[in-house]
């Protein structure tokens, strides 16, 4: 029996003694010019002809966001618990983009730490079983045979299709020892617009994030590990303290990704309601801002565009510091810490 | 500018006269026997060491979809309007899945047919223009050109993180000519647990999914055609015709991608309610019942495995046949056919 996922993701957030997570959503127009020159060189791109050329490019373009992403897990590894690749970023750019994203998470579950794949998929009973199983069990082949393949700790799923969605996704994490997050209360602005819709009183009169939360409270309880959580998580941007707040209370046992740290605005005290009093019970993601910190003073001065990823490991040390010390003003902090 | 996409769907179904879809799910489990026994000779899997064996596979899994999908599209051609591949049966298998995936949607749109891709996608923005860019329009390589990928007709996209999501897929369907479909009312048991949800008289009290209809009629008005519909379409499933009805209302402009029939024990008559009075405004999916027809009767003892493309086409007449002689009994059939 595969151990659960909410042990040892909490695990990792204690040997690291950060409940932080970088998000690896990279893009080409981001990327340090460097790096996309010597990718290029080296496939050789000037010389070929047309016919030849978008093919390669596209798997230089793969090559490239692997590389980028590998030098940052390089210098990150040793203090964040877990990544977050957001499939958008590579799933454009096809066969090739796929391929970069499968050899991010093969390289950082081979170094021990864990992913938490960014899809937000759904779909109906047995469309939804496929997904689970190409992303989080294993998958049937040609000949009969059954082998893992995105093979990621965690992924993220929509709710609206309901219980027939998630329920596939829940089987293949109980199996697999998995875990999965479904969105709550998401951090955009117009996240509202459905999720802060309130039902009716004869259905408790809850909003549509809080009946959300309330199933995911639910779905959750097949899939509680030794240490008190869930496998089942819950994605609740931290634009929305208040609405935290809720979800905190609605979802004890649910370990929240929270969205909206810094490109969104939010900072380390916006993510504490998020926190449950024993310090556990969230995990804060930041992409743009980390791993391309060197774009923004005073890394870009400091590192320049070569070395980005000292860039990153920065970036990530600050945002460590600053949500540590948030809980800690809070009471909220692990006691081992 | 790029002819809309409601308009060459709507001379499709009318040069077919035919308003349903061909769902390409393909599984290993359920695709003809002499296929795959076929296509792993061609690959010589018994040969290979284990290193080798797996990647191998994965390719030749990838191969036996394609060809298989093939097969189905060769036959059918001349007499359904759309295909609608769903991601989640090629994406489990990773790159060599995408790429099945792509020269399905290449085969189709070089025969001037139209692919509707099932993704049920959605994040918020600029991620969302990554799924968007990918799937429909152009993507960033690595020495800044642009050019196509997935370059599907229309996708089918989740409505729970709302405009910020798809405003996004949007702005690149008015640019390039193309469609999505967003969920409003699914065809699943459990659709009901959210989407039949009453919001509270200040709400107007709408259901869930009646207010996602609204959303859904607000956001394709940018996207109308001159056969006056829009490339902004909706999901109801055929299994909830008083829900189908209501919708109908609600979005008369939008055509209803509608999912149910067959597998899911809708009939002809049951997918009446989602077709305006001129007899446009829905098409209907049926994957499982077509393209393994040959695995139930009277198609088994009529083709057997080798035939599985002919049943296919013959249970595709059947459907067709009995969706448009329900909306004639109805009233509901456009004057030009």
């Amino acid at each position: 029996m595969p151990r659960n996922f909410a042990d040892r993701l909490l695990d990792e957030i204690d040997a690291k003694q950060n409940p932080s997570c970088i998000g690896l959503d990279p893009t080409v127009v981001e990327m340090p010019p460097f790096l996309k020159r010597e990718v290029l060189q080296e496939f050789k791109i000037g010389d070929l002809e047309p016919d030849q050329r978008t093919e390669a490019l596209f798997r230089a373009t793969g090559e490239a966001i692997f590389r980028f992403n590998k030098a940052i897990i390089d210098k990150t590894l040793d203090i964040v618990p877990i990544y977050k690749p957001q499939m958008a970023f590579y799933e454009c750019y096809g066969p090739e983009g796929v391929r970069a994203f499968l050899r991010t998470v093969r390289y950082i579950r081979d170094r021990g730490s864990l992913v938490i794949e960014d899809a937000k998929r759904e779909d109906i009973g047995k469309t939804a079983s496929f997904y689970a199983k190409g992303h989080l069990g294993v998958v049937e082949l040609l000949d009969g045979s059954q082998v893992p393949n995105f093979d990621v700790d965690s992924m993220t799923l929509s709710p609206y299709i309901g219980s027939d969605s998630v329920g596939e996704f829940v089987k293949v994490c109980s199996e697999f020892g998995k875990g999965c997050v479904v969105l709550a209360k998401t951090s955009n602005p117009s996240s509202g617009e459905l999720q802060d819709m309130r039902f009716a009183d004869f259905h408790g009169g809850r909003l549509l994030y809080e009946q959300v939360a309330l199933l995911i409270d639910q779905w959750g309880g097949s899939l509680k590990g030794q240490r008190g959580y869930s496998s089942m998580g819950a994605v609740v941007g931290a634009t929305y303290p208040a609405q935290a707040e809720r979800c905190r209370e609605m979802m004890e046992n649910a370990i929240i990704l929270v969205p909206g740290y810094g490109t969104q605005g939010a900072t380390g005290r916006d993510t504490v309601p998020n926190f449950n009093e024993d310090g556990y019970g969230a995990i804060v993601n930041n992409a743009s801002k980390l791993i391309f910190a060197y774009r923004d003073e005073p890394y870009r001065t400091k590192f320049g565009d070569i070395r980005f990823a000292e860039a990153a490991r920065e970036a990530a040390q600050i945002m460590r510091d600053d949500i540590v010390s948030a809980m800690r003003a809070a009471g909220k902090i692990p006691s081992k810490w």
